[in-house]
Formats: C-alpha cells, sequence, structure tokens
C-alpha cells in the first residue's frame, strides 16, 4: 500500500521553473495570482520533469493522515434525506479526491452523540474538519474547536465565542434576498410578503435581513414564519392571506417553502404570477423546475460551496506544515468568505 | 475530552450477579439466549451499581478507536442517491450508536480511490469495516482484507479467495426468488418470464438461481438480462414481448426493474395482473406502492441487513479482546448469515 518509487518532488520542479515552492503549488492546485508567464513556467516544468501532482499536495503539505472530516449536526437520517447536503459533499468529495485526501463522514442519531465525534476528531484520525451547524444553540462548534483541529464552516456560524478566526463558506444569502424582493417590486407589486426560514440558522436570518433592507417599512402581517419545508410554507400562506387578503407578492425562504405556498395559492383561487408572484431560494432541482407555474428563485452555487470547504481547508493545511512562510505565499484565508448568487426567472415572477 | 471518572466495571456487575463477564455483556446488549432469572439478576445488579451499559460494551471491548468504517464501492454520487444503501446505513448507524461507536463513512469518487480507502483503513484509524462490495471483480473487497482489520460484508461477496473466514450478511435472494415464481405458477401461469439484475453482483445471480429452481425447463427465451433499473426493465420488457408474446408473467429482479416491465406492459396494451402477472424483489417504498398497479413483491429488511453487520463486527471486536474465551461465550459467527424474505401481495400478481 505505499508508495515506494522514486518520483519528482515539489522541490524540483521549483528549481527547474525558478519559482518558489509556494507558486509550484498554487499553480498544480489551481489557485488565482500567479502571473501567466509564471505559470507557464511551472506547468512546462511539470511536464518535462512527469511530476504528479497528487504527490505534489502531499509533500509540501506533509499531513499525516491525508483524510478530512465531514461533520453534520443533523441527525444521519436528515443528512441522506437532505439534496442540499448531498449537493455540497459532491463538492467537497471531488475536491478532497483531486487532493489524494480521504473523505471521512462522521454520522450521528442525534445530539448526544456529538462528544463522540468531538473524541474521534481529537483522535488524530483527520488532518481537518469540514463542519455543517446551523443552528445557534448547537454543541458541536465547541467540540469541533476544542479538538484543536483546523475547520472551515459551511454557512456562517450563529455562535460568538470571542474568537474571531472563525473560517467558513456561505452564499449571499442577504444579497440573493435583497435581489429578489427587488425583483417582485420592478414588477410593480406594493404588499410584498416573506415567509421566513427558522429564524435559529443564519441563512434564514440573513435572508429575511435582505427582505427588510429593500422593505424597510414593511408590515408585521406581510412576515410569516416557516421552517423550511412544503408544510410550513402551506401554513405561512394561509396565515398571510387570511392576514393580509390584498397581499400581491411573496418572496419565500426557500424552495421547498414557494411550493407549500403556490398549492395554498391554488387552493384560494390566486392566479400565479398575474394576482401574486412568487420567488424562492435554492434554485434546488427538480422542486424549482417542476412547482406549478415553475419557480423563479435565487440561486446558490451549491456544489461550489463544497469544493470551496474543502479547497479553504486544504489550503490552510499546505500554511501549517511550512516551516516558514514564504514571501509570496498567499494571504491568510478570509475569515468568511461569500459566494455570489444569481436570480433565475422561470414563470411564478 | 478523556473519561477518567471512575465507573463500576463489567466485571463488578458479574461478581455481584454471580455470572460470567459474557452473560452480563449479552444481557447488556440485548443479546437472546440468557434465561430470565439470570437476565434479572444481571438487570438487578447493574441498576444497583449504576452501571453505564456503554461504559460495558468499551471495557469487555478494550477497542482502541471506538470507530467502525463503512465502506462503499460505489462512487459518492451513487451511494447517496440510492435508497436501498441509505437504509442499510440506518441500520447500522443505530446499531453502531446503540454500542457508542463512531460511524466513519469512506466516500470515494471511484476505484480509483480504492488504494487510499485501504490505506486509511490500515491506518490505525477504525477498529473494523463494514464493506459493501457488489462486484465480482472489485479491488475493494482484497485492499480491506489486506489492512488486516475484522471485516463483515453487506450481500454474499462473488470473489473467492481461497479463505472461508468471510463474514457476511445477506438476504435470501435465492429463497425469495423461489417464493416470487412460485406465486406466479400458482395462480395459473405457465410462461413465466424473468428479468435479471446484472449478474455480475450475487444478488442478481442468486435471484436468477431461484427462477431456475423453480422453473428448470423454462425456455431460454423467457430469460432477458437488465441492470437494476427502470430504463432497463423497459428494454428487456420490450425483447421479452417481441420473444415471447404469449408470456403470461414476469418476475423481475427488482422493483425498479418491475417498474419499467410495467411501463411497457401498459403501453403494449397488456393488462396487469389479467394478461400478465408482475412480481418484483425488494419491496423499495415508494416505489412498490406508487407503480400502476400496485406491486406484488419480495421483502427484504434491508435496515435489519445493516443492523446485524454492525452486531456481528461489534461481536467478532468482543471476541478478538477478550483474553480467553468464556465457557459461555456465543459460538464464532457464521460465515454467512442469510436473513428470511417475505411475499408482499399487492396488485401486479
Amino acid at each position: 500500500m505505499t508508495d515506494t518509487a522514486p518520483r519528482p518532488t515539489l522541490e524540483a520542479v521549483a528549481e527547474r521553473a525558478g519559482v518558489s515552492r509556494a507558486t509550484v503549488s498554487r499553480v498544480v492546485n489551481g489557485a488565482q495570482g500567479v502571473r501567466d508567464a509564471l505559470a507557464e513556467r511551472v506547468r512546462r516544468a511539470v511536464e518535462e520533469l512527469g511530476y504528479v501532482p497528487n504527490q505534489a499536495a502531499r509533500s509540501l503539505v506533509t499531513r499525516r493522515h491525508d483524510a478530512v472530516a465531514v461533520v453534520a449536526a443533523e441527525p444521519e437520517t436528515r443528512v441522506f434525506a437532505d439534496p442540499y447536503f448531498a449537493q455540497q459533499l459532491r463538492g467537497i468529495s471531488k475536491e478532497l479526491t483531486a487532493h489524494d485526501s480521504q473523505l471521512v463522514l462522521l454520522l450521528t442519531e442525534g445530539r448526544e452523540d456529538h462528544a463522540r465525534v468531538g473524541r474521534y476528531l481529537a483522535g488524530g484520525h483527520v488532518d481537518g474538519a469540514l463542519v455543517f451547524s446551523l443552528h445557534l444553540d448547537d454543541p458541536l462548534p465547541g467540540l469541533v474547536r476544542g479538538a484543536g483541529l483546523p475547520t472551515v464552516f459551511g454557512g456562517r456560524p450563529g455562535w460568538d465565542d470571542g474568537r474571531d478566526d472563525v473560517v467558513y463558506v456561505d452564499s449571499d444569502n442577504r444579497g440573493g434576498a435583497r435581489d429578489a424582493v427587488r425583483h417582485l417590486v420592478g414588477l410593480g407589486r406594493t404588499r410584498v410578503a416573506h415567509i421566513t426560514g427558522p429564524l435559529d440558522q443564519t441563512s434564514a436570518a440573513d435572508r429575511l435581513a435582505g427582505f427588510h433592507d429593500v422593505r424597510p417599512d414593511a408590515d408585521a402581517g406581510l412576515v410569516a414564519g416557516g421552517d423550511f419545508t412544503s408544510g410550513g410554507g402551506e401554513r405561512a400562506m394561509r396565515e398571510l392571506l387570511d392576514r393580509r387578503p390584498d397581499l400581491d407578492a411573496v418572496f419565500a425562504a426557500n424552495d421547498l417553502t414557494a411550493a407549500g405556498a403556490l398549492r395554498v395559492l391554488r387552493e384560494r383561487g390566486r392566479r400565479v404570477p398575474d394576482d401574486v408572484a412568487v420567488v424562492g431560494f435554492d434554485d434546488m432541482l427538480p422542486v424549482a423546475e417542476e412547482t406549478d407555474p415553475p419557480l423563479t428563485t435565487v440561486r446558490q452555487d451549491i456544489e461550489g460551496m463544497g469544493r470551496l470547504m474543502a479547497r479553504l481547508l486544504l489550503r490552510g493545511l499546505e500554511r501549517d506544515a511550512r516551516p516558514g512562510r514564504d514571501a509570496d505565499a498567499p494571504a491568510e484565508a478570509p475569515s468568511g468568505t461569500i459566494l455570489p448568487t444569481t436570480l433565475v426567472r422561470r414563470t411564478s415572477a
């Protein structure tokens, strides 16, 4: 299982190309910010020496386990039923595999198992962790940080433990929500309602904030609480129609919520988009394409978030493994990286 | 994170109850075969001493990592899309959690990643492995066994490396297939066709063998090759109807195959079950209930298979950790454990 065949090293490539090891690493790992001429020189050296990129990452990084844990704060049943998580995991898996790092998914039945996850993380089995922890009161982030491992979070963490070195990747939930509401206003709608997600999750709180950015004076009766499920969307839509039968637009916090709202609007004889325009969030397929009518929504690059989480973690591991910081080493990973969203127009608004 | 508080040991419980450690372990772990009076004595001692069962498993077992790897020979995308695997994983997760053992799911993008999985398994990160390897030519089983870890396989392995100590859990594919075909024969059908699964998987090969057990003289024209997908079921059904338009029954190797076959039968104007009776395999929900008409099929206890795999592995770990074998210790795990199947009658046959 061990790899004893002598192979060209990263150092050899750096010497041949006349650049630093960090520059070789960045070119090999597809990072930005290396001048074209320099990158070309590195690529030529890689070819001439028959250098294998995976080996690159490994020798530069000198990781001990070549393995990264993925931990979700949700029980196993929800993790497997959640298409959103599956898409993020796909991005993570591709990125880790490209760097020959093993994806170690730690599953639990519930919160009472998180201490065991913490023990595993602290036990020297992985080089770092990618953590999905969505709820404000979750003990998992503390356990993970207690394990002392380099960690990247999926989604902006809602807790504040006084440390400002939390690295996370998120979508621009607030900006995307603004785009959605501006689109509805641009259609001439004046009574725009919002069905929120569960507000103990930052994604839901940020989307509500985006709604308020565009409608700072919105009547409180135009906001109803949902829970990111279609059943929650149905309940909230009924509540809104009872309270404000004159509403002419709905921004739903995600596509499932929008699907529930659309069912209730149809049931109550409202035409979409003529009477009520509806916008969702996520662009979760096939849901967003199969609603009646097809859903206008805010697309997130979910797989891209997963890829970026893995990439930031691997880069952090590289940096940590380096004895001295190279003069041209990339800057510290920013604490939060926010990926842009796009409004996708279908029929519902 | 380490657990240093002194707690009552398994030995103390055994002494208090006047039984062997193995008996305590069996009662605590809910195993069968302990006389009621004895079990009651153990339970009383557990209560009196305030003994914590999880600690039981741990101290008896003296596992180093309290973690078990789950490895599937399929790429990450297929693992996450496969409801069958999700159900098995649910059973595994419940059983491991009940024994405070961490489920470590090792995901891959493809076969080229299996060597890395082998390295992780050999690296001292888990106590044992549960492996799903369905294809005859798969290198994964060899890699896992090379890692020297206690292993339980899901499904009867198709390879033969001359060792007879392979522990696996499977459904009674052959017996279930016999039940399905006998049911069709019992309905008076005389021209019973079979759409197979991919025959490089033992489950498909065993179901074909079950078909032949009941129909040893079946015309070769009544057997068509499928691949466990509904598309494959459609193709095979067209082939069968072209070859043998007089067929009056179909045993499909799984429910997805049956769903495809039903679509083609409807397309060709055959009434089900009047003209052609159809039986599937798996009882995969919601598929089996949502076909038109609802599907008569052979039910496997998929979650139960997962549970049993985990239980056999944990028992094996217990045995390995014991210095001397207790006189009343359970017998060696049988090499293959076959779970029974049940015919579930709906409308299609």
